[in-house]
């Protein structure tokens, strides 16, 4: 008999988003779901790994049908948690989000979301991340999850090549306004930084980080960031070799001399 | 008159490690140095950005000679600190380390030291990360300061190409005994956790995150931890375009055609 596909679940939000809630419900139509996320909002968070301090585990009631777990953790910390300690065997899949908010271009580099879809990947897992570009606590998910949908179904009768996780990001539209889906690239872009300096009781300066977004390849149509803003799904194959390869012929003056 | 080259030094390991300490005495013979720095250990916090919480500098006489402040934030905070607050213009360099221990292979990605160096490429600064494979507070850096003047030096004359930061390992060795410099590409390997699962004084568990590396090419000769198990210093340019640019038509069916 073969076995239903088990699905990892986590995010950077917090057990008890409501992103994380309407990715569980999509992926309970696929197979076993199991829940290893953050106790506590950990946004930002990037590739962030606890080894300076502990890490515990309580199981959660939050997901009646599946078994969870809240985690005091970072969102990588959750998948190691989850994939060498607490799942059953090796899952099939590692879905991480819905993030509440953008994680395309740049942003997935500071990302908890992303990191940990990043991190099942470096486990050998076909994994991606969601987002949807909906910060408040009352998006509404409905046009998220039929992509999900999507997205899950392919990926499980497809795959996605090994090393490579999905970055999904989905447009504050309703579903009908979507347009589909595109298959891109991450688009160069930064955050214009804006630390905002304020003074506390004691008279003490200390900072908020802040800022805005700006994509420089405003005519690039190849990007996540036009097909957002062309009210498309962007998917994003991402992957953990950082070797910038291009540049390795360029700085081959640094090698010392093969005898 | 042109300006003395400005030097942004940062790293993960807390502004009074020695590793850092021997880069700056490095630093300071290429131009004007400024050290914003981490006020505590930060290892493993990867690309994490300080969002929930608020971030505090204070000036620090640890550098006579240099400006120097610590920051409360992760290491790609203080970059953000530095850049966009404290440093009166764009640094010339950016440079992160030396980093008590190794940051090659998937490391980088963990890397508190690599990320800094990556927040700096990502602002448009020549970023270099520095690393020694040797995770002691007595470490000798005596080899390190050798390898990351010519480094430094190379780089002021060639620069490294835009959108790309160097990440630097230095093997646990007498100067005498490296054998040169190569630069290569980031080894695929992984971490095998094994989670150390302990009891309080209440009864309750707790974990340590802790592991072994496992290299998966033990055949290539083109690697960092090929290059460092051979006794050369390993550098790899690298890059935050985390796309997977080969898995983009494999993927291509999952796109809504273009009407």
């Amino acid at each position: 008999m073969t076995q239903k596909p088990l699905i990892l679940i986590t995010n950077d939000d917090g057990i008890h988003a409501p992103g994380i809630s309407a990715l569980v419900e999509v992926a309970m139509k696929f197979g076993d779901v199991f829940v290893v996320a953050p106790d506590k909002p950990q946004s930002g968070m990037g590739h962030a790994i606890t080894i300076n301090s502990t890490i515990r585990v309580h199981k959660s009631n939050a997901y009646p049908g599946a078994e969870a777990w809240s985690c005091s953790g970072t969102p990588v910390d959750c998948v190691k948690m989850a994939v060498n300690k607490l799942l059953p065997r090796k899952p099939t899949l590692c879905l991480s989000g819905i993030n509440h908010g953008a994680n395309h271009s740049i942003n997935i580099i500071y990302s908890g979301t992303m990191s940990a879809a990043m991190e099942g990947a470096i486990e050998g897992i076909p994994s991606i991340g969601f987002s949807l570009l909906d910060y408040s606590i009352e998006a509404d998910f409905s046009a998220s999850k039929v992509y999900c949908e999507k997205i899950i179904e392919f990926t499980l009768k497809y795959g996605m090549g090994e090393g490579v996780c999905l970055n999904v990001n989905i447009p504050k539209l309703h579903v009908d306004e979507i347009k589909g889906i595109q298959v891109c690239r991450q688009a160069r872009g930064t955050w214009e930084e804006e630390l905002d300096e304020r003074t506390d009781p004691s008279g003490r300066n200390y900072y908020w980080l802040t800022g805005k977004f700006k994509n420089f390849e405003t005519n690039a149509k190849d990007t996540d960031v036009f097909a957002l803003d062309n009210g498309f799904v962007s998917v994003v194959p991402s992957q953990f070799d950082m070797t910038a390869h291009h540049a390795i012929p360029k700085l081959e003056k640094l090698s010392t001399p093969k005898k």
